[in-house]
């Protein structure tokens, strides 16, 4: 297989202006094909230092794949360095040169001068097509090392990688394994607890599977990816791992692959038949928020209440205006997460109600509910019942984790699951 | 000044299944510092090829800052690394276990034997502390050529560079030049037209001024960084720039510097002694999420609701049922709107409120309203009305703008500014 070096090229990623997205389109795409990339380099738009970074980059790879410095501008250099990089001459491709124009003229204007720069091509060099912009990349051996070039627009470079780079790449480097990816989407575990468990499960000696963490906060991912000689062996390490992790993961491990956690909970309610109600207090809608990122979520969330104040839990919710007195169990308490779940429930078209309220902080922490402390309720039928969680950290971290603890509290209600169990209790004084 | 490389280490970044936020972060942030980070480099979790990296990258820098691989998991091994770049042994650091440890007692938790593994430093590094997690980073001197480690989770990198790692390097190359940065924030631009407008005023020749964009989508800020030989010089060259560029501007700057635009439009708000009410349908609960984000926003922020159906919107807010009924208005509408937020004013203790409902897609677009079609309206004491934005393109994409949209037309309400011109307006049959 061959080592593949990703060489980004532009001012604008050296500088930090601009998040650089194309490594991980490249490496993405051709790991999927097969292709490992194991070293990324970025550098700015200087001929000297692009240079000196594509000989540096073949002493540990067989093709340097470029992006970016394909413009028609004085700073797109790339074409010029990797030509010095073969010790060949930039020449004028006419027919190159007969495309660009006709990107303009068809557009009914005349091609700007500085674009004849892009048909400056490096001598003996195949040309990678551009479907969808000026620029052209190129193709390029020297003793048996290449250079690929592409350009540093997203939406140009993803067709040139599909049509012509990765097909060669396969084709010349004779690659005939089949790399499939597995993805094991997991809620309510801190990496350590999951490497905890996974010291346990051996993986294949033979080498073609992998398995790796993805921490997106707040869940956990875990990616099963093989590499095999056919799909059916791919598929079958898969599996295998597959079969043994699960029982470990437990209701922990939620979905795979493309789902998303609100997505799973939205259709086990839409297979009930049940429609959604939320009771947001610390998280303030970011419960609606995710629950609505998932287009078609109409059919089963059915309203939701912010009530940020005690008013507005009275006003909209019925909670009782005693819980707020003093002696009261306050705002942050399993009285009124559960008033507030079953006021959404009762106050709405809803079968189900998830209700959170909690210590966010940074400050309105107390020696009893410290900041982090948050109480998730939930009102269905069959009963209402809350649970506390405690969270201690910055009021972004404590609210993202309430969010999740709450569409995953309506998950184990929905699939009949057990609680999950906090992961922390607050001190006690 | 130092040369300084960036080395991103992580699987997760040379698969492409992460895309590197962190080289940004770091050349954004020490360029502000007056320190370039001309290399950019990323490898896997390899503890070979991270002493191979930090080989090549220290042949043209003389510092290489490393984000990742100090996980407590076996794949961390950026330390080992380290280490053996250094020609020195790892060792525990009682101090910094005991300070892991009590990472986890505080939750009432034992602390997972693998985290042990994060105390387990260089022997004669300096620690670079970090507050928001168990993994420290170190800063390490080999025969003049310095490595810093920072973790990869971008939350806790932040504010080690900021206490630890800008200061050290500051100090100990003697950079001298005073850098301010002033950040000018806009809401309602494109890139594209926010160049046109910067491109008819003139940056000073000296050099000392540099001018950058950062579109952190929704907004559009304008960087003004300074680099002078005392602080008076570097703020007089800001002003001036800052002084000619607000008018081209107008409403649509809001903010400087830390300012969120949630937090000014609060701040008005409290200011006016008024509260605000929501009322959300394609958003979602988003409006509500960006106010809460602001820490305090209790006193001001009284209540919301998310109507996603019809009957909510009934329910909730007082929506004329007709307005559903075959020939009328629809929920995408002028009438809608202002009927939304009028009985979000109506309905809870507020002063002004805010409804925002439209066509979020993917589905739902018809002819007449197509995808991106949203209307948001403001109630106050003084009145009701609601105003048109399109905003076609991918669900997120609309959800977010027109949230910001909501929150910019309680800023221009509270404020007494004219209306945002919307970007653009849906096609006519």
């Amino acid at each position: 297989m061959p080592r593949v070096a990703v060489l980004t090229i532009g001012d604008e990623l050296t500088s930090g202006r601009v998040v650089d997205r194309n490594a991980s389109t490249l490496a993405t795409r051709l790991r999927d094909a097969g292709i490992e990339t194991p070293i990324h380099l970025t550098c700015g738009d200087d001929e000297d230092v692009i240079v000196r970074w594509l000989r540096t980059a073949h002493e540990a790879a067989d093709v340097v794949v470029t992006t970016g410095g394909l413009g028609p501008t004085d700073d797109d250099v790339t074409h010029a360095a990797v030509a010095r990089w073969a010790g060949v001459e930039l020449e004028l491709h006419d027919d190159v040169l007969e495309t660009i124009r006709h990107r303009f003229t068809d557009r009914g204007i005349v091609m700007p001068e500085p674009n004849r720069r892009q048909a400056m091509l490096p001598a003996g060099a195949t040309v990678v097509p551009n479907p969808l912009g000026t620029a052209p990349g190129v193709v390029l051996e020297r003793e048996g090392k290449w250079v690929v070039t592409l350009p540093g627009v997203p939406r140009e470079l993803a067709p040139m990688l599909e049509e012509t780079v990765v097909p060669f790449l396969r084709t010349h480097f004779r690659i005939e394994s089949v790399v499939k990816v597995r993805i094991l989407k997991t809620f309510g575990f801190t990496e350590s607890r999951l490497a905890e468990i996974l010291a346990g499960v051996s993986v294949p000696a033979h080498g073609g599977l992998r398995i790796g963490y993805r921490p997106i906060f707040p869940e956990i991912h875990l990616s099963l990816t093989a590499s095999a000689a056919d799909e059916a062996t791919a598929v079958a390490w898969i599996s295998e791992y597959e079969e043994r992790v699960r029982p470990l993961l437990g209701h922990r491990l939620w979905g795979v692959d493309d789902d998303e956690l609100a997505g799973v909970v939205l259709d086990g309610l839409r297979r009930g038949g049940l429609r959604l109600a939320t009771a947001e207090s610390c998280t303030g809608g970011l419960v609606g928020k995710l629950l609505t990122d998932v287009a078609g979520s109409s059919d089963v969330y059915e309203r939701g209440f912010i009530t940020y104040t005690n008013e507005a839990k009275q006003d909209l919710l019925g909670v009782p205006p005693d819980l707020f007195a003093p002696g009261g169990a306050g705002a942050v308490s399993e009285a009124c997460a559960c008033a507030m779940a079953l006021g959404a429930r009762e106050r709405s078209a809803a079968d189900v109600a998830v209700s959170v309220t909690g210590v966010a902080g940074p400050s309105g922490g107390t020696a009893d509910k410290p900041v982090g402390t948050v109480w998730i309720g939930v009102s269905t039928r069959d009963g209402t019942s809350a649970r506390m969680h405690f969270y201690p950290g910055p009021r972004s971290w404590v609210r993202t984790l309430s969010a999740y603890t709450a569409i995953d509290s309506i998950r184990r209600v929905v699939l009949q699951l057990p609680d999950l169990d906090p992961l922390a209790r607050p001190p006690r004084r």
